[in-house]
């Protein structure tokens, strides 16, 4: 059987998988960075055992990222930043995705036990 | 070769497709119908020739679909109404979608063409 | 009202969106293209009026946007091409997504009205 | 820190989250139930320490689904059953996702550690 802190970690996984192909291609421009933010965080956080979810996306490199007439771009990995706390039995799961090598990666930061 | 109206009403389809299957799937509850609606109309908005994307989320609707105990659903064409406008060389398009025997079906409203 | 050719513009425009927003930010290898392109094309292909779909996803160019070292990338505009034949009352709609200026455009190829 | 086992949870969740969210909303009908589920298991077994998957989308379940005469109706989890194993640093984890109470739940099946 799973631990509760592995279950912790399995649970902070989905949310981050979820979140990310769930919103991934969505069309954003500098105008409509802000409420993408906040829809993405207040839909992931319907999520089970999900605490608080933040996502910053990048105006600048959303600015960047437009390279034809039409002014605006898809949401990837490398215009957000995201940082996710799940709770599950007691155990805390806290995760952040950033870039590493030009790749979206999605990394456990701290898995605290009640005992820790 | 194709008319304007043919080619305003294509890019009418373009965005309705799009937007239901960018967003289709995203976990939602009465609490997070607004920012939803918000993101979903802005981030469509975006795209070539949209001029203005209406997106209701029926509460009531979203209330009704959870049934289990994590409270909330995943959003799909029963739970909301949309309305579009699309203009392309002065050809203005109106969408919607609305159900009908249980499908969400996209219409097209009306094709305004410059002689009219 | 629309004319039964702007209705199959429409109806193509849907296709392509829903495509395009179904499937982008899927991991491709080319490993994995063959598989991709057949679910891609047999998924569309259940939607209403749609006689056929061939996608093409472009071995080479999914090699070269690996730059990591996990081994894929994600499925995007500028890695494949589609074609699409859609047909409504006797009209035939051919439609292309094609790269232009580095951006995925879907275009109307052809409209095909009983009387032409 | 996060331990081996804790990681090796983290990653299977990861890929459960992609592939729901990645495909739920597809269309499907008992015509392209075969090439959707080996595009899928194949599409997550690019993700990094993703052994296996499998899919099975039940074909009756698809056609009861079906309930307008369009023919088709879109990928939810209660039309399949998902395997997943994911090797993390001589840790394996198995999960799988099946229907409790009405509701797709992905459930961590085992989690084997080398001293096991």
């Amino acid at each position: 059987m799973a631990t509760d802190a592995q279950q912790a970690c399995f649970e902070a996984g989905i949310k981050f998988g979820s979140l990310y192909h769930q919103f991934a291609g969505t069309p954003v421009s500098p105008r409509s960075t802000r409420s993408l933010e906040t829809a993405i965080a207040e839909s992931i956080e319907n999520q089970p055992y999900c605490e608080s979810v933040t996502v910053a996306i990048d105006d600048d490199a959303v600015a960047a990222d437009i390279d034809h007439e039409n002014g605006y771009t898809e949401l990837s990995g490398h215009l957000m930043e995201v940082e996710m706390r799940v709770a599950y039995e007691g155990v805390t799961v806290r995760t952040r995705m950033e870039m590493e090598d030009g790749y979206p990666l999605m990394k456990l930061v701290e898995v605290v036990e009640p005992d820790d």
